[in-house]
């Protein structure tokens, strides 16, 4: 049985219940750990559910973020060093990503309060999260201001990778389900994935096959 | 044991070893299938990988296109008529979803060759995908060209949505596992999912409960 909703019926829902309806409507997220370090040297880790591929050629990627939200620290050391990792999430760490969205005081890391490891690759200034199989490291490369509804798009090179080689196939497909990475969904859902497997190149008139 | 590529790593990449693993770095995609129709009353499906969640208040979402490849009638279409679908895929229509991804001609749709149901809502002009458990039908909003690589951002307002009522749960979450809808990874791989649970609002030195 389907439940269905009007435009008129989402904009009559409640205002948490819109949240969280539209938020897991969209479907699955992919969902990270941003490591940054303030210009004071502070290190700062927070949880994002909107990273999303832009291009292998050069290798960009994007995050939406809300200025008026808690990983507003995450956002201004991205403007203003530059830098920042990107850490896919483990199973055996979801319950200490999850606990960074709390709104930390401008003096606490994020990485003490829950028990996550800052870590530092030669040359680049953001830490990234030990305990992450999957990670990699942006410099910050263009910001795009939503006028539609005040959110900020922020673009970046990617300029170091590390995964594990257990999730590392031959041909660079890295599956993360090898390492128990996690799936997003809503503001507060998680999920485990397995895999299905890989389909070849789709052609017309062609049968598909499992790669 | 980790794999670590530099920047300069990267770059020498082969094309499609590169293309797979970016592809594959960014981590899980929220994979669906888009339904439109032509000026001219052809009916278009196709496979996108990009969807994302841009705010709940305006409910917006946003895709990016790259103009030069294969769903380019899609995004013909969603500029001339304003109107698209949104559909997650069930696990047994997942090799269905792929084969939209085949360069079909103008002439032919989508639906007829990989043997999906197209099906209309009263007031929306594109069509959906009957197999789907979980849909949303959209009007496009804004265009942003992004110059850093020719890619396009489309933004769409959701004016109608029909998700399961077993996926439905009484705050407005909706669970995308209970339907048996997928995972994407990269290019072409396919993942299950399967629910961990959802944890609370997390405060600074509360501990998180199982919701």
């Amino acid at each position: 049985m389907k439940r269905e909703f009007t435009e008129s019926d989402i904009l009559a829902m409640e205002q948490r219940y819109r949240a969280t309806f539209i938020n897991s409507l969209s479907g699955y997220k992919n969902i990270v750990l941003i490591g940054t370090k303030s210009t004071q040297g502070k290190e700062n880790v927070a949880i994002f559910n909107s990273l999303f591929h832009i291009g292998a050629n050069p290798a960009l990627c994007g995050i939406i973020v809300r200025p008026d939200v808690t990983p507003r620290h995450t956002l201004r050391n991205i403007l203003e060093t530059g830098s920042y990792t990107i850490n896919h999430i483990p199973f055996e760490i979801y319950r200490n990503a999850h606990q960074t969205s709390a709104r930390y005081s401008e003096e606490d890391s994020e990485f003490v309060a829950t028990g996550l490891t800052p870590a530092y690759i030669v040359g680049i200034q953001a830490p990234y999260v030990a305990e992450s199989h999957t990670r990699f490291a942006c410099s910050f490369e263009q910001r795009i201001d939503l006028a539609i509804n005040g959110t900020i798009l922020i673009i970046g090179k990617i300029v170091f990778a590390s995964v594990h080689e257990r999730s590392l196939e031959k041909d660079g497909y890295i599956n993360h389900a090898t390492v128990e990475n996690i799936v997003g969904g809503g503001l507060d859902g998680y999920y485990r994935a397995s895999t299905i497997g890989r389909l070849s190149y789709a052609k017309v008139g062609e049968e598909l096959r499992e790669l």
